[in-house]
């Protein structure tokens, strides 16, 4: 008796059909291409490595959730489970084969065992992006400013959340809180979830009255981008480094888009990435049309990417990181997907011995731009093998199908109009251009 | 006192740096270009499955190079070693949710635990091509055609080798040895690797002096797909299912080519696929530059792909699979590479308080469809600034720089052509035309 292996995935991981893989490889190949533009160059690093490099200061979360174990030369290794761990170690692996400032995409999977419950994956893709090896706010500018370009390229409009961790630190040593910053940053960051009343709360225990009232006053500053630099400064104790910067952020935005004002950026004090490593500008990016999925792309400024794997100089930068699978939900949600079939002509097969003809006469539509399926199969019933393709056709999102003639390469052909149900005697060449004005005109 | 990690990958991984990141996914985007053409539509599984799933039947080899663990929640999984069984899964799992004939495309990293000390890596990507549910020779074809379409639009002239692995066994019944042809198959395969003379002596010992020099006629065969083909049939006791399914695919050759004859096609009877799954066509496929790299392109026909995660009725199929290292390697020792520069125009930084008025004049270059980095910072030294960022440029292989007028958006800009080391006063306007006529005509 033959024994089978029932057919399942683990869980959190996923199978991508035709219909999903076309449109996902069609929104990484968008966001490649504002990429390009603005010269961005690719790498990639491998799925495995040495766990200590990965789990390098470690934490609890990671190495809960990292994949790790001994491989065949009992190795200590585990897989990546984010882009910004390998970029630090490539870094420092590499700087000498490296032109800074270094302008840099990297899309790949990364692997977590999250639970699952949370709606979340454990293979999923990220898309990260960084300037590193230049300190000085143009590409801080940059940074946002392609954020920006590669949404609206997608057809999203975006508000950009921008502000400055250190300020806010200049703001604690003001208020004479800076020792207790770690706490604070962490409240903080969580005010949109948990409320002004709930983060009032949180704060009083750790500061006290006086001071929570000047916090809040501090992270629920609101107005235009320059009234809010204006009353963070001033709360600050008047300007400095980190205050001249935002200035200088804010000049750029209304020189770059001089039409548009500053309108997709917004200086919000209370965010802060919580614990990150950023000791800069940071930023989240939200959906005009949909806010309350979340930033979709969230980063900041880090000092010294590599200095864990590197006694070298350190080299700063500025970067951020798209979440693919939360922009996929986004854009499905919002209509505005991309097409998902990637070819709507197809040449139905009347005798399966002309197969190869059929082939040639594909051949002449395909040099033309034209992507051409070829049918291999009649459909038994002769009867009936033309309807049988036709339904095939609908099925696959085919539009137009091509019933050759006797002599596939040189008699007219019948252009089948699939949606319409209507038929057309007309020539090859005629085809062609007619084929080529619906489908790319 | 701080520690630091010492930067390193494992053996036999690899990063990749931009400029061959930049080739690498060019290459594979050439490709996928071709499978669009055809109607091929791409699918992804997942790097991680149960190792019982990816296991299969196991095998002495791949049970040694797969990476095996136990995940956090002790279940006992596996990265993928080749996208054959993932894809033999996917078709158990998902073969309500598909349309028949499936044509599909799989491009994906796969990790073995290789000896590295082959040249081989334990990380590479595969890139399989299959189409699923059809029995007919039409398909079998549609993957030679695609073979060398794919080939031909990367400027490979390639030859590719034909055989039917069931008319060897035909043949092999015909003349009283079918039941030794396993081991038979396993001599013949290695042809090319030992010689004739070795062949010789180990298929004496298994089928003795006359029968030897059966087989060596049989395999041996040599001439045009037709003489080749008469002759095989012939000595295989005449006409069969198996030599009339070959003499279809001759005559579709000759249908798609009408102006090649049959040229790229050739009927190698020594061809088998050693002990690999196959039970219908089966082909090798060689650069005609560079033949002794190996094949870079083999596959055939299968029987009942998903046989063991199934017990529906069997699926057969038709696929083959690109070694992109091996084709990579190739590319590069033909000079064949595609250009790895991906941006050639940059705006030097003059002033790094306009840096927001660059990004204005960027994002007109880039709107008419010409990418252009911004370059972030002057360089220092006011005297050497712009020859700093000249160096730069340089570096990264940009080819035309521009220097921005005082008012940036409006005045005249100096162009600078990197290599001619050539300065020239236009407007914007006549940079953009000049530009998209050097670089896109």
């Amino acid at each position: 008796m033959i024994s089978y292996i029932e057919p399942r995935l683990l869980k959190g991981f996923r199978d991508f059909l035709p219909h999903t893989e076309i449109i996902r490889r069609g929104l990484i190949e968008n966001i490649e291409n504002t990429f390009k533009t603005f010269g961005f160059v690719p790498i990639d690093t491998p799925a495995m490595e040495y766990a200590e490099i990965l789990l390098g200061k470690g934490g609890g979360e990671t190495e809960k959730q990292i994949y790790r174990f001994k491989d065949n030369g009992d190795r200590d290794v585990a897989l990546r489970f984010d882009l910004t761990v390998p970029f630090a170690r490539f870094i420092a692996l590499h700087r000498n084969e490296l032109t800074f400032p270094f302008k840099r995409y990297h899309i790949g999977k990364v692997w977590r065992g999250e639970n699952t419950q949370r709606g979340r994956y454990r293979e999923f893709t990220q898309c990260d992006f960084d300037i590193i090896g230049n300190d000085s706010p143009s590409s801080d500018f940059e940074i946002l400013l392609l954020i920006r370009a590669t949404l609206l390229n997608l057809g999203l409009d975006v508000t950009i959340n921008v502000n400055h961790r250190a300020l806010f630190n200049r703001f604690l040593s003001h208020i004479g809180q800076v020792e207790k910053s770690v706490e604070i940053l962490r409240i903080v960051d969580k005010l949109s979830k948990i409320g002004e009343e709930e983060t009032r709360k949180s704060l009083c225990e750790i500061s006290g009255d006086v001071n929570v009232r000047k916090i809040l006053e501090f992270i629920g500053a609101k107005g235009s981008f320059k009234e809010v630099l204006d009353r963070i400064t001033e709360l600050s104790g008047g300007a400095c480094a980190e205050s001249q910067r935002l200035s200088m952020l804010y000049q750029f935005m209304l020189d770059a888009m001089p039409n548009q004002n500053n309108e997709p950026f917004v200086l919000a004090p209370s965010i802060t990435r919580g614990l990150d490593y950023y000791t800069g500008v940071v930023f989240e990016t939200f959906l005009n049309d949909m806010p309350d999925i979340g930033s979709i792309c969230s980063g900041g400024r880090y000092d010294n990417l590599a200095g864990l794997y590197s006694k070298d100089t350190s080299i700063s930068g500025v970067g951020s990181s798209i979440g693919l699978d939360r922009l996929l939900a986004a854009l499905e949600s919002l209509n505005k997907l991309p097409p998902s079939n990637s070819c709507s002509i197809a040449i139905v097969c009347v005798e399966i011995e002309k197969s190869g003809q059929y082939q040639a006469l594909a051949a002449r539509f395909r040099q033309e731009g034209l992507p051409c399926e070829v049918f291999l199969e009649t459909g038994g019933n002769p009867d009936k093998h033309l309807v049988k393709q036709f339904v095939l056709a609908e099925k696959k999102g085919i539009r137009y199908v091509i019933i050759p003639g006797v002599n596939p390469l040189t008699d007219n052909i019948t252009l089948r109009e699939i949606a319409a149900r209507k038929n057309n005697e007309i020539s090859i060449n005629e085809a062609i251009t007619y084929l080529t004005s619906l489908i790319h005109g």
